[in-house]
């Protein structure tokens, strides 16, 4: 099995992959359309990218081209917790605290690390790279440039980068979902022990007919007097001008409920436009390791 | 008066600040946090950050700064078209199509001219850059490289580069959302007679007591038999942990609006938190020129 996923190696994307389809050939990609394109044309057989609070990719993208290029089936969920550590060359092991002065990595990832910086690092030059992972190799092939980037353990790992400081970002609960996309399952779910298995959601786009004030609460009627549990809301503009929004809305459900398509009939029924995005197991990974050596 | 905004020069907030404050002496800040922060600490008046669908911030970022950390009200809306560019150094003007091999810009830019590349430049290198207006300017300093960036009218015009290519970006009804945060309104509405007025709206943020299923339709109610128009409606993580969801709602409404209060005290006595974000003016930014020359 190939498996593509939202590049480069070390990136959050990447730690993801690997824990979701432990025994693939993976493939990188530079763009996220890129990501789930080459599932399309056959050059891989599932496509791995990030779908909410993310930091290299974006939701917006992913579900843009999903629900206006693309509609690749979501086959399975990863959530995984995004750490950020302050890596340096191994030369700098001793001394970063005195040499440091610029600090490198994605926007988001600064910005994530705002407090920390703010704090330990007032002096630092900030510098932004493409990814994270992009700014660790950057630290890795210039140890005399005294630059410390901001990424995770996998970085780490993949340049030989030393941990100067471990787990900086600002909330300590913070966390990515990725989702895999695909036409078959790929990978049986007895395979994936290492991971912990969340429940099932199904994911649904629904259009309004006019944008009316009661519109939203009719389609929410038909999920609530049946209990089903909605896990994300959320609007979003349908690119056909300002102003025509679409919903996107999680439903976390057993794989064998018979309750929601009832639901989708009824939402059918008053004028709405529903597509079904996937119905797929969830996973959470949990770290082992307290913080990378 | 002093506003800050998400830099640098040439970015797609530049163009939202110069807009909304054309009389104001501007600061660019390298982060949405550290705009924000000025503000609080009395470097500036009003802050100018991405809200929504944009390209160097990220929605993130700025709502949950503004619920996590700073409670700064928003006090204006500016919409604007987002047009992408390829921009050339003018030594490339009859040459770029034999000569340029690479194409440079921030991810999200990139992702947003996918289609554009594929068919029109599918050979090309692509490099990441941490902002449109960083590529820009590259491009400008590095005439020997022959690299196009991707970016807007107002990069091509600040760093003299030649418009290759214009309206690159796949979708043409692409629009980001721009906020003023501060304590005060500074300007006068009046000021703004360049801009289209688009109403008035008041962002709330609601937590639930409880994870149940209907709690969300409950306070949907509220506001559906007031007949209040919701424009936008969101579920984010509350950073306390997996599950458990916040909703930054947007209601479009007259200022002087009776209803809302009313609405907001019911949502209250179901046991639900409600924060107002701000109640504001919204505009939007009609371009007049067809392209940049």
């Amino acid at each position: 099995m190939k498996v593509g996923y939202l590049g480069p190696a070390g990136s959050f994307t990447h730690t993801a992959v690997r824990a979701l389809y432990p025994d693939a050939v993976l493939k990188d990609y530079k763009s996220i359309p890129d990501t789930i394109d080459a599932v399309k044309n056959e050059e891989t057989d599932a496509a791995l990218v990030p779908l909410e609070n993310t930091i290299e990719g974006s939701v917006n993208l992913t579900l843009d081209y999903l629900i206006h290029h693309e509609r690749l089936p979501i086959i399975k969920e990863l959530t995984i917790p995004i750490r950020q550590h302050l890596l340096v060359h191994p030369l700098l092991k001793d001394s970063w605290q005195d040499k440091v002065k610029v600090i490198f990595s994605h926007p988001h990832a600064i910005s994530q690390c705002h407090l920390f910086i703010r704090e330990h690092m007032p002096h630092a030059r900030v510098e932004y790279a493409g990814s994270t992972a992009a700014a660790a190799e950057y630290a890795s092939s210039h140890p005399d440039e005294a630059v410390a980037a901001i990424a995770n353990a996998g970085a780490a790992e993949l340049y030989g980068l030393h941990t100067a400081s471990n787990d900086i970002n600002d909330y300590v609960n913070n966390h990515t979902r990725f989702v895999a996309l695909g036409k078959n399952q790929g990978t049986t779910l007895a395979e994936l022990k290492e991971l912990k298995g969340t429940g099932s959601k199904t994911t649904v786009v629904i259009t309004l007919p006019e944008d009316h004030s009661g519109a939203l609460h009719q389609v929410l009627s038909a999920f609530a007097w049946r209990r089903l549990n909605l896990t994300k809301i959320e609007s979003r503009p349908m690119k056909t001008g300002l102003g025509n929004y679409l919903f996107i809305i999680d439903i976390s459900r057993e794989m064998d409920d018979v309750l929601l398509p009832g639901a989708i009939k009824e939402i059918e029924a008053l004028g709405c436009g529903v597509s079904i995005l996937g119905s797929y197991p969830c996973f959470l990974l949990e770290e082992k390791k307290p913080f990378p050596e």
